[in-house]
């Protein structure tokens, strides 16, 4: 299929048209990546656009259950939900969420729903267009809320955070004096901090972490993009799937004060541009590796690490040397 | 003077030589930057290490009285103690951390210390070698303590965490349900929370201060690089000189685990080499700048902003042209 059929599949609302769009941008083959920004170009040129919301958690908070849960919730009012997995440490298992899309059995037989696993890739960059990249074809294909999912680990949620309109974060309910594990870093990411399994013996450790959260949200500054009373700390059950609208419309009155106070059009547009950027470095960094000089730059690095050389002076040196 | 003659001079301690060779890495000046940069490693090849302490905090906390009580206090045990400004906003004001000097005036009569005020810098790629080069400077000077310390403006805090051993957060006490403001991101960085202003009325709110910060801490994960109990948050009143041989007990506790486990040099060996990476990165950026092709970066920039193109269609002709 060339890439303009291909792309008139997906905005058609072709699954299994998106589904191999997605495998195309996946691949790392050059001229895959030729045809897939001709698709992700093409595609854009509609301007459809979805909510993308942000999701992180530790494994354990019961990540695939509420997905499960608020994804069938959100079908049950006629929305199209698509799940994007992001887990750079999959390179490592071999694409360890791809379990998940057997324990969200009921939405990844929703109609209305597409799951999508977390390819095997090994480079933060690669994940980063990747993810990137289906997310557009996902909004292209008409889906209304994109869910990007990852797990607490690295860089991956300064990543996802830097391509959607709001994040999420899930935790467990802490127990007595046990402590948390959150991330520092993430509080100040997050626009809803969800702490879930407030169900039977553990609702009453979950209303009190909900409680110390809300009075850490209060020891930070505000942010200008939050309307009053945000971030906000809130209690669920993905299991009872208690407390999904609640979180739907807090959800849907943050973005529609984004979207009024023109906060939504600015982020997206800073975001387009960071990534730009991001790629011109990231292609000027890549085209080093390729350089006949990189043996040296790892030189450089090792010697600046042992003390023997400065930054400044080994980074003057390799610059010369690159004739930039 | 010549460079090596300069260096000598820093080296032996002398005070006026300390500061010219300062005036030398805050030039902008080719010429300059290449003495500078010869200057630099040639103190650097004698390994003496200071303990570098980042300080950050909002105007009004009180800052340059801790430094001054803090300051006068590590001297009065005979420490030599050397303080650096980072005020990536001084551009604007011309300097100013400037009068922070005369505050300081206990401290700037002191012969034990030596204070140098924030440059009018405009950009922060320069503040931050300056900075990290004043920092060599002075260690190789002979200095046992230097403290860096930012205002809490943009990635200034990020850059100080990059460029010390450890880092001390100074807060005003909250009045009621007063907000303290505190960017999230910092308790990240954070290994010290100090609560200023412990006496007198504000006392009683200072310590529920401290306590707050230190349930905020404890839902935060362990860090590695941390020995039991650490981040603290802790009280002191920097006008009445009370609780600083408690903080300077709680540094030397840390850095003497971090040295003992590892820690230290480890630190230190990936900050120098994050510094190199980012100035090959920033020379490689600069040289963009330069490029005839700098133009059209700022327009594919745009056209991306507005969504008229993808990010990675736009870096991929940039790079094409730029032949990389």
């Amino acid at each position: 299929m060339d890439v303009s059929t291909l792309a008139q599949s997906v905005i058609a609302g072709d699954r299994r048209a998106l589904a191999r769009a997605i495998t195309l941008v996946e691949s790392a083959r050059e001229d895959h990546r030729t045809q897939a920004r001709a698709l992700v170009a093409a595609v854009a040129k509609g301007g459809r656009q979805a909510l993308r919301i942000g999701l992180s958690g530790t494994p354990g908070v019961g990540k695939s259950t509420f997905i499960e849960s608020f994804g069938c919730f959100l079908t049950a009012q006629g929305l199209r939900v698509a799940v994007l997995a992001v887990d750079p440490s999959s390179a490592r298992s071999g694409g360890s969420i791809l379990g998940d899309k057997t324990r969200m059995e009921r939405l990844s037989r929703d109609p209305l729903a597409f799951i999508r696993p977390s390819p095997s890739q090994t480079h933060l960059g690669g994940v980063a267009r990747r993810t990137r990249e289906a997310v557009t074809l996902c909004e292209a294909a008409g889906y209304d809320v994109v869910l990007i999912e990852t797990v607490g680990v690295g860089q991956s949620e300064t990543m996802v955070a830097e391509m959607c309109d709001l994040f999420l974060l899930l935790l467990a309910p802490a127990g007595g004096d046990e402590l948390q594990g959150v991330k520092r870093g993430i509080m100040e990411m997050a626009d809803l901090i969800l702490v879930n399994k407030a169900d039977g013996d553990l609702k009453p450790a979950a209303l009190r972490t909900q409680a110390d959260y809300a009075g850490a949200l209060r020891l930070l500054r505000h942010r200008p993009q939050d309307p009053e009373g945000f971030p906000k700390a809130m209690t669920v059950s993905a299991l009872e799937e208690a407390g999904l609208a609640q979180v739907w419309s807090e959800i849907t009155t943050l973005a529609e004060w984004r979207r009024a106070e023109g906060h939504w059009d600015s982020r997206r547009a800073a975001q387009a541009r960071h990534w730009f950027e991001e790629e011109v470095r990231q292609g000027l960094l890549a085209s080093l590796a390729r350089d006949p000089l990189r043996g040296l730059m790892g030189q450089l690095g090792e010697a600046v690490g042992q003390g023997r050389r400065t930054p400044d002076e080994a980074a003057a040196e390799l610059l010369a040397l690159l004739g930039r």
